[in-house]
């Protein structure tokens, strides 16, 4: 999976990079982690991941010391020391080595990078299909390591051949299982704002539309969706990706829409200026 | 914390017990686990706990092929390897090392014995008083290794002076962190049935107590704390542990009630009869 990693610093081979079996991340579920691309050689909007993995410590109450900019130089150097140009990384702290299986101790801060997965441009040009399920994130505004009702659902996504699962609660849109989710109405573009990861793509294509498109960061209905001119979803690894299908509901015709072939665009150039 | 380990049967210490950092215990908190205790040198009610594992994998959707007497057996062997009569054995099933840090591998199955922290007698004795917390837990009924709430909660757990954390939700009292809890009123022992973990001691005390007293197994409500006379709680290492405050709320006089005592008396002459 991996080519090269850190644990609290050393760097390690894929082999040799292993924790001791009383971490808290392990344990108890108690860590924190990000992940973001390497464009050209370099981590892609790295301020804003290093930000926000700082953050989700500090949220969940990981004691820790790394600051933002010690982040961001120990994902330059292990991606330097990979010697890839376009790859993954990942970066985990977690609530240490605890004493008694429940108490925090030292964070163990992990690194890794890996080869991703190649791009799928027919899900980029035609869509994808997205399976609803009611399920709310616990601390879901933290990037904790938390992924249970995801990966527990896997067969089920596969089953009904979903690209991925699309979250609500009560009625309302949350977010896909590693990514957020967008509608346009006109030329109003409407995501959700609460109770959801606020992601770095979603942050940066907001930023990309504010000036060509209506922006409404509000609670979306479920209802909402049959109303919807597009749909699409934007992550790290799905950049912006069109939604065409929730469920039986057929976003319009069915087909990708002009506007979200517009945002690609946006985000692409963006990219390409990187 | 544990003083000997296994790691898919192989027998390791302390510091060579360890994982390699892509398992989906880890990066994706996707695992499931169990604690028990050994008495006189024997793992204590070994076979449900074994039972639960393998049904709490089962639910989660973990793929693998022990079975409960296997389960057993590697229990035995480990905490007879430590050679202690007395202690703690964990054992966690995990997704496995995962191709691309989301799909399932092949599962990892550690055990290890750990020491106990020494009984508090006067808990026992004078009771102990719970911090409340609006949550439901994720996949309630399997026993994931998903504390996040409960190890974020800890610091004010401590500043509110509780030994431990009361979980409701919607008015229905569910469960404490790592135990379950029951009210009694009259001669009725009530305890609720629905959105928590079935614990192995909880089950023990039902089976004890159901010549003596009337059982209920049903919703809960937050407002019955004020109307029972005693309060306690299960678990492997509460054993049966009076509960004498909720917040504000001071159940009856605030001290150990009979009935509970009687309960102690039952479960202690059950576990010296092992």
């Amino acid at each position: 999976m991996f080519e090269i990693a850190h644990v609290n610093g050393k760097l390690l081979k894929k082999a040799d990079a292993v924790i001791q079996i009383h971490d808290l991340g392990l344990l108890r579920g108690f860590a924190v982690f990000d992940f973001f691309r390497a464009v050209k050689g370099r981590p892609f909007m790295v301020a804003d991941h290093a930000k926000r993995f700082v953050n989700s410590a500090r949220l969940l109450g990981i004691n820790h010391s790394y600051t933002e900019s010690e982040i961001i130089k120990a994902s330059i150097e292990l991606l330097n020391q990979s010697g890839l140009q376009e790859a993954g990384i990942r970066l985990l702290l977690t609530g240490g080595y605890s004493e008694d299986g429940f108490k925090q101790g030292d964070p163990n801060f992990i690194g890794m990078i890996e080869k991703l997965s190649p791009f799928v441009e027919s899900n980029f040009e035609n869509g994808v299909k997205l399976m609803a399920h009611h399920h709310l994130r616990e601390l879901a505004e933290i990037k904790t390591t938390n992924y249970i009702t995801a990966v527990q659902l896997q067969p089920k996504r596969l089953r009904e051949n979903a690209y991925d699962i699309l979250y609500y609660y009560d009625n309302k849109i949350l977010e896909v299982t590693r990514s957020n989710f967008f509608i346009i109405k006109g030329n109003t573009l409407i995501t959700p704002k609460e109770n959801i990861l606020k992601g770095i793509t979603r942050k940066k294509v907001l930023e990309l539309c504010k000036s060509e498109f209506e922006i409404e960061e509000r609670d979306v209905l479920l209802s909402e969706l049959s109303e919807a001119d597009e749909a699409f979803l934007t992550g790290t690894t799905k950049k912006v990706m069109p939604v065409v299908q929730v469920d039986e509901i057929v976003i319009k015709n069915g087909k990708r829409g002009e506007k979200t072939l517009k945002i690609q665009k946006l985000f692409s150039d963006f990219e390409k200026s990187f």
